[in-house]
């Protein structure tokens, strides 16, 4: 039987989604808790994986299980073997052609941002200091460039391997609050570190240090400069992941 | 000269506001940050002592110095040798008279719950997850009989030594949504965990296992009895402290 599962983690002190040699990962952590409740070893596909310290609120994976326990019942079952930092939210059965990385059609991660003229310790955990006040609507115009099917090879850290560096990217929504700011963006899949590479050019734009032609040209250059930083992966959540048509 | 500071604090790794064997408090972290920035050895004063996890971000504390560092800017320099966990929001100078916990009139805390059916990692350091739906209504109601001047005897936890155990509730607040459920509480001050032994029996109000006919015997008894459990550290906030006439 195929196992789907909805995960949220509280990635500050994993190496991130994928096992590794060095340090605790979520899938690792998750793998455990599986054979603690029904002795099996499995392995265990998300959706993609997170960088060292992302966090997620809805990462999908699934597995493949010979066990008796009731598909619904696993999210209980593991929550029980599972440490106060990842959680599952929700499990299913589903149809075994579904894979959670090959299946997923849509993406959508929120990057956080708090105001303040300090470093606040209630909020330095899941969410990053705005450094300077923004232009939204110069934000939002430069969003608008990289709304589509484009070749984002300027996003394209190294160490990310990937094929191809064209993705489409369906929205980029940027949420303006008198504490936060978070920038939602939904694509059908993004390169090692994109996320935070683009929402740290978006905050070189509103802060005026890249223009709406700076970001044209690395789109047409593949090259996306110094100006703007990739931004920490604290303030980087997975939102959802989604499998509809 | 006297200066005045506004601190913030995650509580979670501390073993709260005071100094003790075991353990790192927050004011120790702060007196080490002073001496780190000035050389000098001194001993701050905090509002009241905040227990272990027990989080701020309003917390006021004072202490005296020969520094020539302007007082405003006592702010900045402690938070570049202070760790993430702690930070200081606001400092200035402030009268001699002025003593951050004999000064105090009005405390306010705040108590955060969330609801979900399991466990959320991005919000179990910071919160509780509320265990069943609770009656607003109803709380609202017993809410009512603890306001006003009152001896809070029932609450009064093992380990708090105060002399008198009358204290004033100026309001309790709460504050419902889809997603959460904060209960705000000022008072002029608050006994040993009476904060998180109030709230727990409101809690209990609401989910219909403590009678407002059990808040009012509280009360008259001194004795809270044993349907109302004291909340965890965790979900407490100490929100700000007030001093004007």
């Amino acid at each position: 039987m195929r196992i789907k599962l909805t995960v949220s983690y509280d990635g500050t002190e994993f190496c991130g989604w994928q096992v590794q040699p060095n340090g605790i990962s979520v899938q690792q952590t998750l793998e455990e808790g599986i054979e603690k409740v029904s002795g099996e070893r499995v392995i265990i596909t998300g959706s993609g994986r997170t960088d060292a310290g992302v966090h997620a609120v809805g990462q999908v994976a699934h597995f493949d299980t010979q066990s008796s326990i009731p598909a619904d019942r696993w999210a209980k079952a593991l929550n029980t073997v599972l440490p106060p930092s990842v959680k599952v939210l929700d499990s299913g059965e589903i149809d075994c052609d579904f894979n959670a990385r090959k299946s997923a059609k849509k993406k959508t991660y929120k990057y956080s941002f708090y105001k303040a003229n300090t470093e606040l310790p209630l909020k330095e955990r899941f969410a990053v200091k705005l450094e300077k006040p923004v232009d939204i609507k110069l934000m939002n115009r430069a969003a608008e460039i990289f709304v589509g099917e484009h070749d984002f090879k300027c996003f394209n850290a190294s160490g990310g391997g990937a094929k191809s560096t064209v993705r489409k990217i369906f929205a980029i929504n940027i949420k303006d609050s008198a504490e936060d700011l978070i920038v939602s963006v939904s694509g059908n899949g993004f390169l090692y570190k994109m996320v935070r590479s683009l929402v740290g050019v978006l905050i070189s734009v509103g802060e005026g240090k890249t223009t709406l032609a700076d970001c044209e040209n690395m789109l047409l250059s593949g090259k996306k400069g110094v100006k703007a930083k990739t931004l920490p992966a604290k303030g980087l959540c997975l939102f959802s992941v989604e499998y509809g048509n």
